[in-house]
């Protein structure tokens, strides 16, 4: 999986790297769930400490947008001709809180490329993208399905 | 479903509510995904015109964010003592695109309470959470799986 990304054979299966990092401040985990998940355990430090997690931490959908902002841009760095749609996603894992200050790799395996049966100038991408933290802890993980066009389709 | 929604027994299988609506505007389309998803089709409108989704549309994530904006504001506003963690989410499925303009109903389905063999101050909640829209065609939708504590339980 090195070198371009457009199309379905740029795909391979088996490979898998490090795509990028993200960070974790405070304001910006308050900022999110304010807008999105307004529990208090994402938006108010103090209140936080006394809860389950002992600190704030970050909404689940908040890390998860992080990792796609990497995954996304990548693709779109190293072409994104190729895609297509994603019918949608699988097995949404949040194994560990994230905190301020946390940092975040980035990984992306490809599991499989799909052939599509029916359309010939397409196949499905199955990828598990996943957020390792700091101390080399799983933090969440996602399964992703993208129907990429074979190379050189219009 | 009515009433409270604090603990595991107030989730009753079967009953379904539209807990809210949310409304797109191309400047928060383009702002969320500048940040966290940036697609030419999601924050370029003029580019967008020319993609296969012939104009602009929202993050898969953006409108999912917004979709728990709701269901985690209801469950604020209606207790949410007994929330414990949710260990994941399956089946996201982004059925159409939404764009500016759009008005989403947003629908909770309780599929089913399974108390814990395990812990016994606690059960998992299962619901399916859905967006409508304003054409009564569902644009997303995913199932959650959250563990509440039982009445009462500190």
């Amino acid at each position: 999986m090195s070198g371009r990304i457009d199309w379905l054979e740029d795909h391979v299966p088996g490979t898998k790297v490090m795509a990028g990092t993200v960070e974790f401040s405070a304001e910006e985990i308050i900022g999110f769930a304010s807008a999105y998940d307004p529990q208090y355990f994402h938006t108010d430090p103090v209140a936080a400490e006394k809860s389950q997690f002992g600190g704030l931490i970050a909404s689940g959908w908040h890390t998860m947008a992080k990792i796609m902002k990497v995954v996304s841009g990548r693709a779109v760095a190293m072409g994104g001709k190729g895609f297509i749609v994603s019918p949608g996603f699988e097995d949404l894992r949040w194994q560990r809180p994230v905190r301020p200050g946390d940092v975040l790799q980035v990984w992306i395996e490809v599991i499989d490329v799909v052939p599509s049966a029916s359309k010939p100038d397409r196949g499905l991408v199955i990828q598990r993208f996943s957020a390792v933290n700091q101390n080399g802890e799983t933090v969440c993980s996602v399964t992703g399905k993208v129907f990429f066009k074979r190379r050189g389709q219009p």
